[in-house]
Parts: C-alpha cells; sequence; structure tokens
C-alpha cells in the first residue's frame, strides 16, 4: 500500500452523516430486506452482450471472456440460448466443460423444445423468459395470461427434475399488468422456483417504480428477486441499486454495459455504486484491479472503445482539474472522491496545466519539480501560468518552463549566464517558444 | 411524418399500467409536488463542461456552443466564474451580449471579492457556492458553519441589491450535517434567494437518499430548488429524475455531461429520461432533433468521441439485432422501444445480419429485395443465414446474396443458365465466395 493510497480517507454511507440516518426516529425497519451488502452478479455479456450490434465472439474468444469473468468474481454467467444456432449449443457445452467457479446458465425462451435442449448442455440452471407486456403478448408470442401460466408451470417443473436451477422472468415487467404479475410470480414460487426475475425490457423504469415493485413482490413469493434492467434512459445502475435495497438479491450486468441497443447495467458501474455502500463486501468479493483488463478484453472483442465518461477506467474519471478541487484533494482525496482509485488498481492525476489551475497544485507541481518557491512566488508563477492558459491549450512542458524560468529569474537575479560547456554547446537559436526554455 | 413513424405507438408512464398507477387506494398525495413536467434546465457545459480533463474553449467555440444551448432551448447558461482568469471574464462579457433566450449566469465561490466581479459582467443571475461538508469545511476553506452563514447573508445581499437573480448552493450537500444544511437553507430562504442548489459533488449520492433531502427541504424553503449530480456512481440520472419527483425544479445538466472527473448528468441522458415522463412538456419545449448537432460540436471541441452506448445517440441505441427482437419491433416500434427515434431525428434498425437473426427479420429483408418466399422457404434460408453466421461475422451483402441464391435456386430449378450477353460477359471464375453469386 503506497502513502499515498494510506492517506485516503474511506467515507462511506454507513459512516457518513445522510439524511435518512439521520432520522431521529431510528432505522427504517424496511431496511432490513436490503440486499445492498448481500448481492450477487448474473453477467450476461456472452447472452445480452452477444445481443448487442457490434458482437461477433468466435469460440475461443467466449472461452477466454468466461474465463475472465470467472477470475474477477461473478456468481453467475449467462450464455446464449442453446437453440439460437449449433454453434450456439456448442460453446455453451464448452464453456459448462472449463469447470468455473462461477455457476453456467442459459437463456431460453419459455417453450419444451428450448427447455430439452438446454438441460442437455451441461449448465448448472436455465433462466427461462417469457413477454408479458400487452405489447409483447399482442405483437411477439400472441399468447394470453393462462397459456403463460401453463407453459411455465411445464417448464419449470421439467427443468427442475433434472436437478438444475431454474429461473423465471417475465419479459418488460414494467409495463405489465401488476395483478397479471403478481399472479404468475405467485404460482411459479409455489411450484419452487431459485429465482424469479423482473426485466425491464425497454429501459422505462425509473427507481421509485423499481422500489415499489420490488418490495410488493418481496410480499407474494418466497425465492430470491433477479433483476435486469436495460439502459435507454440512462437509469439501469440507479435501479439496479434501488431494486438491492428493496430486497431484490441478484443483478444481471454485462462487461461495458454492451447488450441490445445500448445495453444494460454495466459491471464497472455497478461496481462504482456498490463499492460506496458496502466496501468491506465488494472488495473481499470481486478482484476489482482486474476490471479494467475485463473491459478492454470485451471493448477489443467487440471493437468499441472505452467510453470517455466510463465510471472508474474513463481516461478522466480521477482526475481533478478545477484549482479549488485540486487544492482540498492534495490536502486530502476524500474531498472529491467517493472511489479511491487504488482499490480498482487506477491512480489520480492533478490536472494543473490549465486556465482553471490555483496556486496549490502549482505549488505541487514545484515540490514535484524540487524547487523552492515561497507561497507568495507560486502565487506569482500560478498567474503567469493562468495568463499564458488564457492564451493558449496548456501541456505539463508549458508549465514546468514557466516555472522554471521564473525560479531561474528570482535565484540568480545578476548572476551572469554560466558558460559551462560552452563549447559543445552554442547559444540555442531554434524557434523554440520562450517560455520552453530554462534561463541558466 | 414516414409511414414508419406514424406506425410508432407511444408508450409513456402516464399512460402505462405500471405498480404505482395501478395503486386501488388513489394517486399519492405527494405527487402534486412533483417537477417531472414543469422542469428547467441550467446547461453547465460551460463552466463544469470547462472543469473536463480535455477542455479548452477558445472565446468563438463558447460562442458557438452557447448560440447552440439556446437554440436547443435550455433555460439557463451557467459560465465560468469571471475571477478565474482574465480571458474568463471577458468572456462571460462577450456572452451576455449576444441577447439569448437563455438566461446567463456565472459561478462563484461565495466571497465578496467573486461576488463584485460578477454582477460587473452583465449576467442574468449568478449562482453561488460554497462547501459544507466536513470534509471541504476541514480541508478546502477551513470556516465554519456561522462564517459560511455570514458570508452568504453578506453576499446575497449584495447580489441582490443589484436587481439579478441569486442561487445558494451547498457543495458536497450529501456529506453534509443535515440540521447544518437546513439551518442554512432557511437563512438565505428568509433573506429571499431566488434558488436554493444542492450539489452531489462527488456523486455518492442515491436516488432515495435524493428524494429524502428534496423532500425535506421542501418543507424548510419557498423557493425554487436546484440540483447539481455528478455521475462518478452512474446514478447522476436518475438522480435527477427522482429529485424532479420530490419537487425540485431545475437541473444542472452538460452536453455530454462533461465535467470534473467523469462527469455530470448529460442534457442527452435526460431528455430520454424526461420524454418518457411527459413527452409534450418535452417536445414543446426543447429541440430534440437538434441533440445530435449539440453533442458532436462539443464532442469534437473537446477531442472525444460519442461513447458507443449513449443515450439517443450512441451509433446503436435504436439498433434491434436478437430474432424475438427483431420480430416484434417490426409488428410495432412500441414493443422494444420506450423512445421513438424520430422524436430526435434518428432512425431505427434492424440488425438481421447475424446468427441470433429470426425469419422475421429475414422476411423483412426478403421484401425489401423485392423478392418472393413463402414463410416456410424464408425459414429455410433463415437456417442457411445462421449457419453461415455460426462460421463467421455477416454483413449485409452475405445475407443478401444467400437470400437471392436460394431465391433463384427455388425459382429456376430446371431452367439451363440464360445465355444473355454471353458474348460480353464470359463466365465468373474469380475466387469470389459461391454465396455471394447469384445464379440466374
Amino acid at each position: 500500500m503506497t502513502a499515498e493510497n494510506k492517506a485516503f480517507q474511506k467515507v462511506t454511507e454507513s459512516t457518513a452523516t445522510n439524511p435518512i440516518q439521520g432520522n431521529p426516529y431510528g432505522p427504517n425497519p424496511s431496511d432490513f430486506l436490503s440486499n445492498v451488502a448481500n448481492f450477487q452478479l448474473i453477467d450476461s455479456t456472452l447472452r445480452e452482450g452477444e445481443q448487442f450490434a457490434n458482437s461477433y465472439f468466435s469460440t475461443e474468444k467466449k472461452i477466454e471472456i468466461a474465463k475472465a469473468l470467472d477470475d474477477f468474481g461473478v456468481d453467475y454467467i449467462e450464455l446464449t440460448s442453446p437453440v439460437a444456432s449449433e454453434q450456439s449449443r456448442k460453446d455453451c457445452e464448452a464453456i459448462c466443460k472449463l469447470g468455473l467457479k462461477a455457476k453456467i446458465l442459459t437463456h431460453i425462451r419459455c417453450h419444451m423444445d428450448d427447455a430439452k435442449v438446454a438441460v442437455e448442455t451441461g449448465v448448472d440452471g436455465v433462466d427461462v423468459v417469457i413477454g408479458t407486456s400487452k405489447f409483447l403478448r399482442q405483437y411477439s408470442h400472441g399468447k394470453d395470461m393462462n397459456y403463460i401460466a401453463k407453459s411455465a408451470i411445464e417448464v419449470i417443473e421439467f427443468v427442475k427434475s433434472k436437478g438444475i436451477e431454474i429461473r423465471f422472468s417475465s419479459e418488460d415487467s414494467f409495463r405489465s399488468d401488476l395483478v397479471d404479475l403478481l399472479n404468475i410470480y405467485k404460482t411459479v414460487s409455489k411450484i419452487g422456483v431459485n429465482r424469479i426475475g423482473i426485466a425491464d425490457t425497454v429501459g422505462c423504469a425509473n427507481p421509485r417504480q423499481v422500489y415499489e415493485l420490488v418490495r410488493t413482490l418481496k410480499s407474494v413469493v418466497n425465492c430470491d428477486i433477479e433483476c435486469h434492467f436495460h439502459n435507454d434512459t440512462g437509469c439501469a445502475i440507479a435501479n439496479a441499486y434501488t431494486a438491492l435495497e428493496a430486497g431484490a438479491k441478484l443483478i444481471d450486468v454485462c462487461v461495458l454495459g454492451i447488450g441490445e441497443r445500448n445495453g444494460i447495467v454495466p459491471i464497472g458501474g455497478l461496481m462504482a455504486r456498490m463499492i460506496v455502500a458496502d466496501p468491506d463486501y465488494v472488495k473481499s468479493k470481486y478482484k476489482l484491479p482486474k476490471l479494467r483488463d475485463l473491459e478492454n478484453l470485451v471493448a477489443d472483442a467487440v471493437e468499441v472503445n472505452i467510453p470517455f465518461n466510463n465510471p472508474i477506467t474513463g481516461f478522466c474519471a480521477f482526475t481533478h482539474k478545477a484549482g479549488i478541487h485540486a487544492k482540498a484533494i492534495l490536502a486530502n482525496p476524500s474531498t472529491y472522491e467517493i472511489l479511491d482509485p487504488h482499490d480498482f488498481g487506477m491512480k489520480r492525476y492533478i490536472h494543473f496545466a490549465n486556465r482553471l489551475t490555483g496556486w496549490n497544485a502549482i505549488k505541487s507541481r514545484v515540490d514535484q519539480l524540487n524547487l523552492s518557491l515561497t507561497d507568495a512566488e507560486v502565487k506569482i508563477v500560478t498567474t503567469k501560468i493562468k495568463k499564458m492558459g488564457d492564451i493558449r491549450p496548456l501541456n505539463i512542458d508549458d508549465v514546468d518552463s514557466i516555472i522554471k524560468e521564473y525560479h531561474g529569474e528570482i535565484n540568480t537575479p545578476t548572476l551572469v549566464p554560466k558558460m559551462t560547456k560552452s563549447d559543445e554547446e552554442p547559444l540555442d537559436l531554434s524557434d523554440e517558444p520562450a517560455a520552453k526554455k530554462v534561463k541558466l
């Protein structure tokens, strides 16, 4: 652990004073249902992620990704349905044979044809899904709720008879009729599924809706609740967190969130969210320093760049720029960081080469350069740097040159240039900017 | 309006059956405080966004961005403090002189030195901020709450005396002591600020915390509430939405969310969230088809790419791939789209050239190619396409070739090759894949 790392003062929801915990009437009893400190991850990069526009995974790449996910510590790995194509079936079998710690699931339609193929692949469990909203019932499969219940029971009992895990999920849950939903979930819960799933298939749900639905379901079923959130309206991570607060147990994630349209909950963003809530649980369970490699592996495979604003691994996620921010970060990183970059094998960076910089950031740079300037002198040189930053974008060399030039000026005001090595080094007459030259 | 556009069946929270609205005890009285259908945007691309690692905006670029924001319809444009640098002050004055519809604000520390400069720039209002968390009080400005209140009163009364708008915001509000917060907000509300601001400066807040704090503040202040959410843990958009539900009125946004670290609420993502909640309000107020140009303008200026998974404008935000999805989208786009791409000047795309494709998507392509195949025949050719898709990534040409080849086979089973133009066109003996050749 580096000195910088040690200096990081952890601030978590459990220690920080916040409005909810400041409630003088004591903790809300409903919080005892929360699974924020006891959640599991179902990674669907090799199922939902295969539905991402750019995805084409060869068998070798699927195996490489599955191993990396297992190494990171995900609890489940979900694979494309074995009936999607012949190679999909073979790949499913191959991944089951790897002997990973993570349990292997495959994801099928609620139909016996699919179930019969799925149970023969060697998976640890089957995820069954069927659309329940009026949209999907009318335009997708055309079946009513009675038919759905009948198929569900048949498929669930068949999968259970094979001794493997079974999850039943509705699709488009947030546009389904609540009574229909509760009916079907109550039915499958009675038969004894391992998990029920709710899915925000179109990405329309908002956090308080999610909380209400999960909380309602908790009183209807006695199995675990899994949640699948699309990110069309940018709420997938928050919805996942709120679902766990309400008592859901498992969250579907993908590396970088890849999936249909703009995807689902990204594993990295969810780690950022969860480590704030329970750092010990998250750090003990998942190998966070492997996150960057995992994301790079998948980004390369599907030929996308890591988004510039990606949580944790975006190029500037730990870059501090404004003078006020830099000053405080130098005094204590907790001031402007809720995440410690070292937990993820990353580093923070103070961006001091710009017109928004402040004298504390420049003083820190002066120290790094091993030069000696008083605070008053640092303030003068900071003004010079900000002035230059008003004229054009600066880089570190620019700032260093301005500092060194000023340092030279005030330390050798009357000295004539030293002529050491003058024979070998003639005066520089190139057109390099004056600011880049260090006076002797 | 195209035929495709007309076919889009809108689904909004107000018409969809959802758990909250299905509550048999009627609407929750607390929803009367919601501003989901009555919110305003404060764009901070030229303030918070200037604190983004890559930002360097020339005067000309600032003016171009300000005009584009104004054209899009933002209510306020917030600019970097005029004391940040001499050019920042001049740019602030220049933008105030543009005569935009949007009100111009500048953002300063809670200090008379800054306030005196700010009110002379010609802005319509001043946004004042000071850190109130124990972290910022200890490591940033080093002042106690009494000092903060005293400075706040002095600055607020001074700005008010100039007849322009004044907002007072705490910084790091979600790690501040609740009683301290309520005290200071009650004080400034009594003096008569236009808005109070709460800021999740480190990106630690979650939706239910946000709801609680905003709802509590609603009973303490009688001015508008503005919210500023950082995105370190991926919850900025959801927090903004939940704040509006609780009764906040204004949200700070940036184009692409650029700002310190990985930024704040992105204007595009928030539009996606809000149009689902109240399409009429959002479409009447903001020129949504200009979103893409606005994002491209800023992305170019700060030298980043639009993230692959960006809401609305990400390259695949309206791409549908899995066979089940494609089938339903072709029948009714509402099945798998909560956003209508046409509202944003975008188009949807059915990705049919892959092994997850289904026969409905291929049938649609057959129709586009103006070929005639029965459903049974389409299913056969779909199997051929999926088989090829198992071997390697496909493009549209591959699929078209397979379809045309099959169409040729079944329509001319006994015909000998026609010799039309055979003199000019000898038999093709190149090594082009067989699948790409169309039999006569």
